[in-house]
């Protein structure tokens, strides 16, 4: 039985797994030399569009990072959301690295606006304070949000206009996409998006994500800022191949589309349950809401999954690429018998 | 046909391929809380002893830099070999990352000794000076050397002497220890070593190294040293999962062990051919040659290897842990027609 | 006739010129080996405590950048009203020399409480979660306000007992020390502060602060922490001769209590006018309040001062230590026809 | 009696001091904002060109660091002789502040040619090496020597011609001109130098360095460089008239060409004694020479200078803006009696 913590708890997806084994042929050139590589990038091309520039890396934090060391210059500020992995999980990798200040605003649902993001556009020219340089949305939101295409365009033309550059962190583009009918590109490269973290982790890799560069001066000097990084790997031809398995079918979109589908079920399931409160819209693979601590203490013997806020009780269950129906039909019962007698109670 | 390039042109020992294999099941948590990520830490404590504390990092880059960190404050120096791997092919990542200064010194080997050290040891308490830091060392070296374990000793004492701590980048530490004939802590824990890059990428994994930190206060921070540095895997059990492959049997030392006989091969089968002029004692996998750039160039045609000194004309060529002696044997040939002409000419 | 823009567009008080004339004697030796910066060190030490360890840096930002430097490594957190200079007038400074994650909390006065800091002590021991570092608090605040000992003692206790210092943004320490009536040490040594930025800027100084460090662990290093943020004097005794003429008798006091005597005195002027909004307590040297944005423009025509928040129409006005009553009577006299029109519209 | 350790042992001279009483007038704009700081940026125009671009810092370190991330990446390399002040006495300022690699070079009089240089521009687009980006020269040199015109032209001339930026350090500019009979901008300007640490506080100044940009697109973004730096001063004023009292007259010349005569002139009176082996052309204000280290630390006993080479006996014997002939003439005479033991037992 596999729980509701992460989708990176998730395996491999044998397809992925079967383009590296396949690739396990003789040698090969070593760095991004090799075929692979080449196929990978092509793909991506064809995924984000001509202008597109790949450069495959080892997790997200490092394509989230390399991609603001190429955007910004250490006295620029980085205008996220408060519940931007960048600002919470990657444990400062990007003041560390990149030097710049992350400019965190509070939103009710992981979605930056553009009235929002004009806010933080303060003091420009001003020698003492940090100057706008980039906006970075996560898509799908680690709220399980996502952004409508027009509302990356707005913020794209926001940032433009004030001379910042867009960024989103996709780990998990694939079920934003997927969740929105649309191609990858559409989110990205044709609503102005000037440089995407794209994915692959979640979404069935052993492991790797792509910096797509989308805005050409980007790419000026970004193989070094990724081998300084510590992101380029030597046997590139592995991650190339997983990413191939991946994009050359619709790999992507299948599992996205399945995860997307059980966080789906999961919501509609408890969503109407007396003492379960779900507070976002389950529009990709997570379902937020609050229930009893008890009964969070009580599932989480038999099913792994996240506290995301102690002081409310609100708990996060994602759904990966291979949760199986019937096992969300039985996480779903087990909310169901545990937040019972705290329901009961407050009838 | 493979060739001579480097032992990261080879792909995956099929062992640990099984063993990537076998760790796609369900699943698993993520960052190294899995039983692969414990068991490997098991493996690497028997071989490096009880004190060692192992974090599994990305690649080597990301074990030398994230090491270095633990290990020096940014007004410290770092003292290495100029042939060092963190000295010229790893993009300034140390400098970036760790702010320190590489203090480089001329060597014949690539081998450091307590003498050129010394000499680098200077205005100790003076401070408009970087003050000493850490010592590193290349185990077998870039130029194909290995260092006796008396002379780690020598090195570790010294450096302890100074205040300093001694960082072994071992991306080839199996190769040395095949070498020798002794285990791994014999290298490492046992001559007073206190930290070690210790490698699996060119000895058929993959990808993935292992940080073993053998001084005790080192490990202080280090988990966040790691993330912070993007070194840390969300899918663990697969990087885990190929160092128990290595290290539960004897795959590591059987691996490296054929990488260096097939140098030695190489070595023997060229070593007296007019035309070649062998320039380090090849101690492990690699062989370093002068030979007539049109030899190389005719050779290249063929066979992939690496010009080491443009200058010079000297050559390198790396064996792996798949390179076949039918390889080794038609690739001596190949040199020895493309050396004739030229050792004809000058005889 | 002065404005009100800032203690820092102030003059040098003619004492410590006068000092400074008189340091002007033949040779010195360098980098603070003289003996006027010997004596500014005794002179600091009687000032704070015979466990300060003082160090002269150029200016408040040179402080606070190197004590956090010498306080946290990069993965650490620091803990600071979002009013405060390090956050918002610093470039970033502070991110991109410690490499740490600022921490900004919202006050309504500038000063951090024990239950703000709580709320941001969390996720400790999670390696993907900046960890609380420091605290770091203004005194007299950004807002013109004062922390009394107590509330100093109660931050203090609160950082000790998460593993956290206790850093003092001091450029204006005199002030509140003259606010309060209480000498230097009782509001830092006294009271469990780790490290104190001292300014001495816009106490009738040309330029200097000083770093003071009274937890003795800081001081390991913090010579080249200085030397290495470019925070060196070369002729330090200049720097020196400027702190000894504050010091040695009561030119600090007299010249921070006068500052906050006129503060005191336009606050007196001004806080009852209608059409004046006073938002701050005037505890130091400061006035904060809201007026009409055409009185601002009005008075700006002839006094220079600072808007401090466009939305709201809040401005600074901020006393020195040469502000002269007849100028704060002649400031409070045009304000008050500045505001009338808008009062009597509003009547 | 005044020794010969430093130039940034001397005081301050008369004239500069008067400067800084004169700024002392009322109030003034803070960071540069004031007539002072805008008369110096005109003199600094007028002396090095109209299109130099002057920010006023602390101090030399300052100056190095500020303009080194002006012009260069983390990735990129700052090619420099290995006695550079940049490299042996900024406690690695550059590596920490800039992320870069110093890649030194040995010569014997502390200044490199082109064909030094060229010998380090390599692995041009190589990812895994750092790339050139910027030639960094001291003028006059740590050792004492002055390049020509032309030979600045020529290092300018291969910089621009491989992709890098030339800088000068300058903390004695005006000794090379003095030296060379030239005004500053033949020496920097003139010849295609890209950005000037023009030093101030080794000629007569208190403190105070001015980093010029030549290159226009140098000053983008440099207030922040500057600011975030630390390097930017709230009472401008008065750096700023120091430089003015330097450069309105012709004092900036007068005292360089003082203190240089004073060093030929102890070159002059000890370059013939038996036991006293003059190291280096003494063109600036410095004397270099390997004496008997008894007669060191005979001399030493009243005479403060340092040792330059605690293996060779060298010593560095500086002379400044207000070092007296009968100074030199007594500590040449010193001298000579201090040798004459050494001499006398080898002759």
């Amino acid at each position: 039985m596999k729980g509701f913590a992460s989708d990176n708890y998730s395996g491999v997806h044998p397809e992925v797994l079967e383009a590296m084994i396949a690739a396990n042929a003789g040698h090969a050139p070593a760095y991004g030399e090799d075929p692979w590589s080449a196929r990978a990038a092509e793909l991506l091309r064809e995924h984000f569009g001509e202008r597109a520039q790949p450069f495959l890396v080892w997790n997200g934090t490092g394509a989230n990072v390399t991609i603001l060391r190429a955007m910004c210059r250490p006295w620029q500020a980085v205008v996220c959301a408060a519940s931007a992995h960048i600002n919470v999980d990657e444990a400062g990798a990007p003041e560390f690295h990149v030097g710049a200040k992350l400019v965190d605003l509070a939103t009710p649902d992981g979605k930056l606006t553009p009235e929002l993001v004009e806010r933080a556009v303060i003091r420009v020219g001003d020698e003492h304070a940090v100057q706008p340089g980039v906006v970075s949305i996560t898509q799908s939101t680690e709220l399980g949000t996502v952004y409508r295409v027009e509302e990356i365009r707005a913020l794209a033309d926001l940032a433009h206009a004030r001379g910042m550059y867009l960024h989103v962190d996709g780990a998990r583009l694939a079920n934003a996409a997927a969740a929105l009918g649309v191609p990858l590109r559409a989110l990205t490269t044709d609503t102005g998006v000037d440089a995407v973290s794209f994915g692959g982790t979640k979404n069935g890799m052993i492991s790797g994500e792509a910096v797509v560069l989308l805005a050409p001066e980007l790419a000026e000097g970004f193989a070094w800022i990724r081998k300084q990084s510590m992101q380029l790997a030597s046997k590139g031809r592995f991650l190339a191949a997983q990413f191939i398995a991946l994009l050359e079918g619709d790999l992507w979109l299948r599992s996205a589309a399945h995860a997307n589908a059980m966080g789906a079920r999961l919501a509609a399931a408890v969503g109407e349950l007396p003492g379960v409160h779900v507070t976002q819209t389950a529009q990709a693979n997570a379902v937020f809401a609050v229930i009893d601590p008890a009964a969070t203490a009580k599932l989480q013997e038999q099913w792994p999954f996240y506290v995301w806020d102690e002081t409310t009780g609100e708990v996060r269950w994602m759904c990966a690429w291979d949760t199986a129906p019937e096992e969300v039909d039985a996480f779903a019962a087990a909310i169901a018998d545990a937040v019972r007698p705290a329901a009961e109670a407050t009838r």
